[in-house]
């Protein structure tokens, strides 16, 4: 069924009270999904966890735990990193509705696609935020924007939820998308070229890469164009070293 | 301000988790609502309440408790009743978009707006669900309906939220965006550099390039990205003529 197929993973990095586990685990299930997956979390396997997660301790007992974000998305070929913060970065944020409709289109293309949420009191980390493609923001009033955790899963899997049982046009990209773990070596095969030449990083915050990161994020790349980058590169690495 | 002003109340019914309770009153500040009425509530002003309410302790106190449904709901114009399950009266239910929709429509005509919802194990009542004019069903996987009570009232409030906010323009990037002709130049500039080198299309199609522009026209670049394209390529470029 759809409700059970759909490759969409909630991913938990850092999360710090069980109960927050137990009630995720919760919404997941009312929403048709099951693939929690949990980056160094607290210990969760407790009353208050399974009392949350009510009917749902399925999910919470299939959790997948992981020592740090990368592992819980390196297979994934879209991820959403979702913040309540408005950050100087420049993401320009999804809301969950848009999150949802291309979650649900790339997924049913046969892609793994992540939402992944930061801890409770600080959120994700930029170094998290730069694994993702996109930001999502949920809408909130100006006068209280922090979302508890469950909440704010509850309501992107609901989105998730209406998008996947609603009409969904056929994917447009019949072409896999590349994974995190295929986006990591062409950043590195890139720095490994930039090193060669003059190029120096002029930004204040020396934050260049990460700049780099995010336009081919936002891009979400697939199989065909990762190969025509990684040519480029190939080519004029052999160039340098003629 | 609209987020407060707007008069959409939430009704909760024989509530008897006090934890439920402060996390009702979260959700609807989050969402820019203010009015909490209970009724017959457990005795709800305990730790677990405010700890879950967080920062919207001000609506947990502001709460009415009533004796029993009708004089929460008696000043109001449309009643929504919320219900997981199909119920043998002759209801119609909405979806909780519907629902929205319709309930700031009536409030910003001037009119009290309540959204009902039942006890955590039972629900509402039937004579409860005869007092209001619809029922609102939120859509689940048919694997597991019963959503937390917070997170059922979450939902609504979030629609309830979108709805009052009405169309909304895309969040803006403050950086302005590269213009069609500065992509131009960044093209041009990318081909010089790759015809120094032995980079070849070995795309049957020969269309390499326009693939390359359809990456970084999806990125959607700003200009400070795009000065960053270019710092990159004129690095290499020197070093190609060194």
């Amino acid at each position: 069924m759809m409700d059970t197929a759909l490759p969409v993973r909630i991913v938990l990095s850092h999360t710090s009270h069980p109960g927050n586990v137990g009630a995720v685990a919760r919404a997941m299930k009312n929403m048709g999904l099951s693939e929690l997956h949990l980056v160094n979390p607290c210990e969760y396997r407790d009353y208050e966890a399974y009392a949350r997660a009510s009917g749902a301790d399925d999910v919470l007992n299939a959790a997948v735990v992981h020592p740090q974000l990368h592992s819980a998305i390196s297979d994934c070929g879209l991820v959403f990193g979702t913040s309540a913060r408005q950050r100087h970065i420049p993401f320009v944020p999804v809301e969950p509705r848009d999150c949802a409709a291309q979650a649900v289109q790339v997924a049913k293309a046969g892609n793994r696609v992540a939402v992944v949420f930061g801890s409770e009191r600080t959120g994700l980390q930029n170094e998290e935020l730069a694994l993702c493609h996109h930001l999502v923001t949920i809408p909130t009033s100006d006068v209280y924007t922090s979302l508890n955790l469950a909440m704010a899963v509850q309501i992107i899997a609901y989105e998730i939820f209406l998008a996947a049982r609603g009409e969904c046009a056929a994917p447009e990209r019949d072409e896999p998308l590349a994974t995190i773990d295929d986006l990591e070596r062409m950043y590195v095969h890139l720095s490994d070229v930039l090193e060669g030449t003059h190029f120096r990083d002029h930004s204040q915050s020396g934050n260049l890469m990460s700049r780099v990161r995010r336009i081919f994020n936002r891009a979400q790349l697939d199989q065909r164009e990762l190969r025509i980058l990684r040519g480029m590169l190939t080519a004029l690495q052999d160039k340098q070293q003629a």
